[in-house]
């Protein structure tokens, strides 16, 4: 089959892989509908995180169950199902409080690499979410954000513990910020700030529902949020980029008791421990726990009433896959998905 | 009146102070009953934290109330108050969000200095609650704990999201410590883990209700919680110390999606980003809004159901306060109370 595999940093390939097979009986062999490029895959694509030899690549997948191992019980061939980034075993206790992303038992699906065209999925029982019946085409793009970055998104408003009557502001335009953004006005957020200064993403914001926006960052972000604040700062942040800057202009925007919620994978970030002692804060997140949201998020993509598919402004076919890491690389694509 | 001072580290003099008086027509005086010592004067103390000239010490109290002034409507003179570390108006929205030591107004008492015969309240109706009557004598180191340790530690219970079935792990045995092993077992924590080297202070601990302890410290004592839980981390675990050491020690004890409640006052702690974002724990905490916790804390000591009070285990005299100081420098005493 074919595959993505990162050489080097800049160097991604499409080539020929072995196809995946059932290894153990709880896993499934999927053949995949859609798969996208992660702002996270940007990390090891610009050498910040090292590579270490070539690297099957991608962690967002759905697609139609080709074959099951002999212990699998809730998805069976033919079925379409969307899973997520780390495989999880859905029973363990860590999982049953909601945290599949730290499943005793996990396994990154990154590792395995969902940039092909087929896919073993481990634990598929406890990973795998299937649909009713066979989703329409459009509706793919969406699902696949369900995958991660709506889930993500989700997550990080959840544990910023948005709700009825709250103001959030969100760090971060990619597609994790703008989901975040979606997510917020889900959860009942009356007032949205997105932090943008990219027209094209402060649009998508508007659209997802944001009501405010914010250009400015660091130190002058903050006072604008606090301007729209009462002086006080928002009651729940979602910070979704992973730097230093961003964590602090997310903490600092946020009001004394408040929630942020962080969910950009961290790079070089130290937090001073008397800033966020005084800052009253509350931190959470982390690896998005997206199998504890998924059945909820199909859903709200089967009925209509969210289209985060939109973040993917740009498609193409699996075998350009590295023209699709360039666009996002290079800001000229928010997300790109891959159609095999 | 006589107050306590402190010129340099190690340096703290009871001495000559002016009388406090009306400033401002929200202020009360009060005529302490008792005060005592903090672990965190002893910060300056140590001169950890830079000493600028001489600087009136204590921020702990209970006492009689002796004036208000004009626009004082719920305390009056002849009451007996419990009173915390920062005075607070109660009216703002961050102060009835709960979170009073960071109300918008807020007064730092310790620049006040409660150590002391006679003590200036800003804001009083914000920030005493008196006593039905006038407590029996017994009580009052129990009232005086409310002021600041079990207040503290009581927040870092409930900021760690103690409940009914949850194991809570406390790192740090001084007198916080031990009163959220006490705060972990009212707000019903099914097992307690108090971290203790020191024999007397397990003792307390385990009078307090704590059902295991651990001797062993960093990662050590890490393995031990982690041996007692399933090898998953305690639910619940209570930070009182507020160094690199004792802060990285709470989280990698805490379990994956569990909670961290943090009090001790943070010195040159530096959160790694990428380990706390695998953690997948929450973190909350900072000065504690004590002010939140008064009217209940307060009616468990007089229905006595508790006993913070048996944390003060040195009473002197105010002006035998240097004493007091060097013998909870030297760890001979765990807390020191002072009657004036």
């Amino acid at each position: 089959m074919l595959g993505a595999v990162l050489h080097a940093p800049g160097d991604v390939r499409v080539e020929q892989r072995e196809d995946p097979r059932i290894v153990d009986p709880t896993d499934a062999v999927i053949r995949l509908s859609a798969t996208c490029v992660c702002g996270s895959d940007l990390w090891p694509y610009r050498g910040i995180e090292r590579v270490d030899g070539p690297s099957p690549m991608g962690h967002e997948y759905v697609g139609v169950v080709e074959e099951v191992g002999d212990e699998v019980r809730d998805v069976r061939p033919g079925q379409f199902v969307v899973g997520s980034f780390f495989a999880s075993d859905n029973t363990c206790e860590v999982c049953r409080a909601g945290y599949q992303s730290s499943c005793v038992h996990r396994v990154p699906m990154g590792g395995i690499g969902a940039q092909a065209e087929l896919l073993r999925v481990p634990l598929a029982d406890g990973t795998l979410v299937a649909t009713p019946e066979m989703p329409s085409d459009d509706l793919v793009p969406s699902l696949l954000a369900a995958s991660d970055v709506l889930g993500t998104g989700w997550f990080a408003a959840v544990a910023a513990e948005v709700g009825p009557g709250k103001t959030v502001a969100v760090v971060g335009d990619g597609a994790v910020g703008l989901l975040g953004v979606l997510a917020a006005r889900e959860l009942g957020a009356e007032r949205v700030i997105a932090m943008s200064r990219h027209e094209s993403r402060q649009e998508l914001a508007l659209d997802f529902g944001a009501t405010d926006v914010v250009t400015e960052r660091g130190d002058e972000g903050v006072a604008r949020v606090r301007d729209l604040t009462d002086g006080l700062g928002a009651h729940s942040v979602i910070e979704a980029v992973g730097t230093q800057e961003s964590m602090m202009q997310a903490i600092r925007s946020t009001r004394p008791g408040g929630h942020v919620g962080y969910v950009g994978v961290t790079h070089d970030v130290a937090l001073p421990g008397m800033e966020l002692f005084f800052s009253h804060v509350h931190l959470h997140g982390g690896p998005a726990p997206v199998r504890r949201f998924l059945p909820e998020l199909i859903d709200l993509v089967l009925e209509r009433r969210i289209d985060p598919g939109k973040v993917f402004d740009l498609t193409l076919t699996l075998d350009q896959a590295a023209e699709g890491y360039r666009a996002m690389d290079e800001r000229r694509a928010v997300k790109t998905l891959l159609r095999p």
